[in-house]
């Protein structure tokens, strides 16, 4: 294969350190830019020693320089915090690079839900026609197409995969939809901060920022889309003590009497051939650990006929699937690779 | 105080263990008999080396023999499975004993929801009236006058004081109710098993049993009684891994409008003397660890306007609270003791 | 029992976490004092949610101010890093009060080697003569009868008690010693830090500071004492990822034949009338669970006869008993108390 | 390249679970026989459901039948406890298959070694001189060409790669080495029981088997070689509540004065071409965490000039290069392969 440089801007949180581990393996994407200013002047392999020993890990950390980017690459990944994004974001696409950028800063159509929501002004409105939304399975055609990726979140694509097929069908109720959703502490980030601290979180258990994550909108977004009709959800996240994984809980209520055959033959259907969401046989639920380190997103499926209600359990990897490998699958379609181009990972088990 | 000796039947399991290492140092009840078959012939302190160095420890474990534990106990814990214990019970009762059955076997007033959810015939149903439900906060009175205590399922507990204040107000809807439930490890048992073994249970998350998890009945025996009306709830196990600890986000409808600092107040006002069900203050939600190895019942309120939603999240120590805690107060009740004799612990913290 | 005021200086670590935790349900020594500049103005229920409901929650968290303290209490725990520390306890100590200094502060007889490993030079030497080394087993007479009691480190205190017996009793070689020792994250302290986030220490393991650490001189005098002779020991450190414990397993060589029941005999009578060292039955190991939360030191003992080699393996809790829990028992002698008063405590298990 | 099909004799435990994971992505070998009596019937997807979606998962588990595996395969891996992969072994050498051990079986060249630490006789003493230990560093040429490799234990890998250089060059002394190791719990096996559960591992660490674990004369043996002497070592185990890795803390005295940066080279020398050996920079020590996943075994080096000692810490994933991945190296060289053909992974990070 054709060998395409690309650049990650914002090296050093979990994001950043998961696009290093995928790309020191991938056959395409070299990875010929690092940037951190808090760490400029080392080598990857001296700030990441797990990479000692790939040629990824010779790569220099350099502070951010957009001109520098644009000269050295042809996509660039941002791994840095929204509002900070945004203008990466708008310098890279008009030096005419192609754009991965994993925060939210262009998930959401409406710049004034992102203000409400994120509490800034989007800077860049007018670039937000242009973003495609990086779910593969819903946008594949469009990421080809695109220069600005907005790599989903990680609570939404185990909501949004999970609901897909039933929402397009008609089957579930829009209102009075719960999503309980638990994610391990990756997807706290890297920041040093007590509450992430091992002894903070081994061994423990919470719920966190209950009905007001700011992953809400970009659910409400895409499941209204899906449904083709207004929806309010109640997401409510918690903090698992693990390092990786979401399993998302989706309470619905059944438009209808369905048996659970039906219903899994129907997301069978739905993803038919989309080989990372793995509908699994009747009778089993998903685990985090059976995806952990893969793109995989499974589903089960659970009818509960005492009240009405259709339960859909997803589970992803937060960092691979729910951020850094979804980006390298949006890398790959928008560079004209197959889309799992260095992403045929088998789950890490145990 | 007076030294009331008690009994256990059932060392071997994580209830079990619990009671003795409660019993190691409660000022009143001594622990004068242990029974396990497997394990007759050790002493406890051999069984469980952390008892070393307590008198407890020098228990000696005995095969199950009910005219001996007549003879040495007053008060004997039933720490074996369901459809085991209620043959003890019988014939400990006979004996004039009194008897803190921690499995489900007279949780339940109605022998044929017993038989459908546990898949045997109630062989003792003539008992049934006679045991009280062994919540404290809701049954203290009757139970120092019982001679049968039937000990709480560890999440009925969770969801029985999280949801208590607002059904017994009118407060959220009956119908509609999810309890989407987290437990620790301890919960699934002592047994050697491969599913529980500490490669297939860490750094992972699943759920289990959705909508059909033996605890749903009680749960809605007990929520039903609070309310005046039948209740149906969507009752949701998960697999956390952490050894103690369940956390329950609990979903109702409010059926008027009301302020969380109103529900707060509710909340306060209906646990002002029950100092071990915590209501935390607003803004803070419950954590798995500010309860381990304690009787303590966190409660967090959130209300969520976009949905029209009350949400209660309960955190209790499944072994502790929901478990051998909770039949020590039982037996501290009917033994004539404070409710608290030998549970004022402080939460281990980390 | 009387009611004794005591203040703790530095409340926001885990060692001062730890010493809450234990006041909160001591039966004489009653907090009255607690200080933190960063969180002055909270109370320590708001500071811990795991101590809302016990009075010692209700304690207001102020800035440190010696006269204050020495108005309000009888006694002070230092709970502040070493160099902090020496200055405190020299004005709390000139106003008339007692001193359980945590810190390393008092430790190291010889402030040159204090100088040497500390890297600052001690304000205080004059104080030095006066500091007993806070270990009861070792010193629990002369704790009764001082002001000043240096807590010892809690590798220090695994490793010494752990070679006592041995040492004196001229049964092992003084040189050649190895002592690995495996600690869990909560030593590494409560300071925001990445290399102490969850995602850096579950579910990994690492050495650290090999034949560097500064608990080196202070085991290496503390050894010397009981042998009799200098000792040059190999101490090395690991982080486990677990919340509490410490594990030493501790090389030696023996200077004559000798069997393990023999030594086991020895270990016994050392330790006779000393509940809290706990001399495993032959055949078993260690365990840090089995101590978890509490003053125990287990101790297993092996003897090679390949390699001649008698070899101990020592566990303690790191926070009870290798920090706070020690402080307290310390504070009891100080105070007349029992040396266990608020320490009879089981361990968490699981 | 070429497809070179391979079967699996015992595919329940961890080691069988690992090849499985390995396999899925290899380019060149292809699973075609996995066998478990008490699984028979299933696919390999229904037994391990992380496998959903992979080809291997589509491999129907069979009952063992060597006639079956010699008619199907060209090479097998044995994945069943010593004492039952002699047998095995001997009956697909003479169908003519080439053989990848993973028991102790063939690991010891002396048979009265191996009955004196496994307790029964070696069945098959005259294949023990055709059995090439399977560690590639050391010999992989005589790997090449055998039929039957004996693939190491994952404590002796994890001892034999940290010691080599110093041993070969003369630079430690042969008698009074110590070896303290720690590994995750995948170690232990699949086997239901109570000493691995969750809750007995988890928040936990002990050591076993000090002095008499069985890998000790295979490292004796090997370490023995390399100095060309007879070395006896005390090698002592812990089980850290990990899933994967192992550390070992190796205790030598030097022969001679030596810096550290003089061993650091000899040590870089020594595996200059063997990139799966890292040898750390300088003040680096390994973490379990980054080697997880892979075939790298880290080495970190450490002169304690107090003690004229050399610390030599080893870092490597138990069940990947200390079994299932370093068998699938032997089987690359003994296929005519890339030794690391489908093993060119990166460290599952964080």
């Amino acid at each position: 294969m054709e060998t395409i440089p690309v650049g990650l801007v914002g090296v050093t949180g979990y994001t950043g350190m998961e696009l290093a581990r995928l790309l020191a393996v991938h056959p395409s994407l070299r990875l010929v830019r690092a940037t951190s200013r808090a760490e400029a002047g080392k080598t990857l392999a001296s700030l990441y020693p797990f990479l000692q020993g790939f040629p990824v890990g010779d790569v220099a950390v350099t502070a951010p320089d957009a001109a520098d980017l644009a000269a050295a690459c042809r996509l660039v990944f941002l791994a840095v915090p929204h509002g900070a994004a945004m203008d990466y974001a708008a310098e890279l696409l008009a030096a005419g690079l192609s754009v991965v950028d994993l925060s939210a800063d262009f998930r959401l159509a409406d710049a004034e839900v992102y203000a409400a929501w994120y509490g800034l002004p989007h800077r860049h409105p007018a670039l937000l026609p242009e973003a495609v939304y990086g779910l593969p399975e819903l946008y594949g055609e469009r990421i080809k197409k695109t220069k600005l990726t907005a790599n989903p979140g990680c609570y939404p694509t185990s909501v949004i995969l999970g609901l897909a097929p039933a929402l397009a069908a008609g089957l579930v109720e829009t209102d009075g939809i719960v999503a309980d959703s638990k994610s391990g502490a990756s997807g706290a980030g890297r920041k040093a901060a007590v509450p992430t601290l091992f002894c903070e979180v081994h061994d423990s258990f919470r719920a966190y920022n209950l009905g007001r994550h700011r992953h809400t909108p970009e659910i409400e977004q895409e499941l209204g889309k899906l449904a083709g009709a207004d929806i309010t959800v109640s997401f409510n996240p918690h903090l698992l003590p693990i390092d990786r994984g979401i399993l998302s809980t989706i309470y619905t209520r059944l438009t209808r009497e369905a048996t659970v055959e039906e219903i899994h033959a129907l997301y069978e259907r739905h993803y038919a051939d989309k080989p990372w969401v793995r509908v699994l046989p009747l009778g089993r639920l998903p685990e985090t650990r059976h995806v952990r380190g893969t793109m995989f997103c499974d589903l089960g499926l659970v009818v509960d006929p005492r009240t009405g209600r259709l339960i859909v359990v997803s589970a992803i990897d937060n960092l691979c699937r729910g951020a850094s490998g979804q980006a390298v699958a949006c890398a790959n379609l928008m560079s004209g690779l197959p889309v799992d181009a260095g992403l045929t990972l088998a789950p890490m088990m145990p």
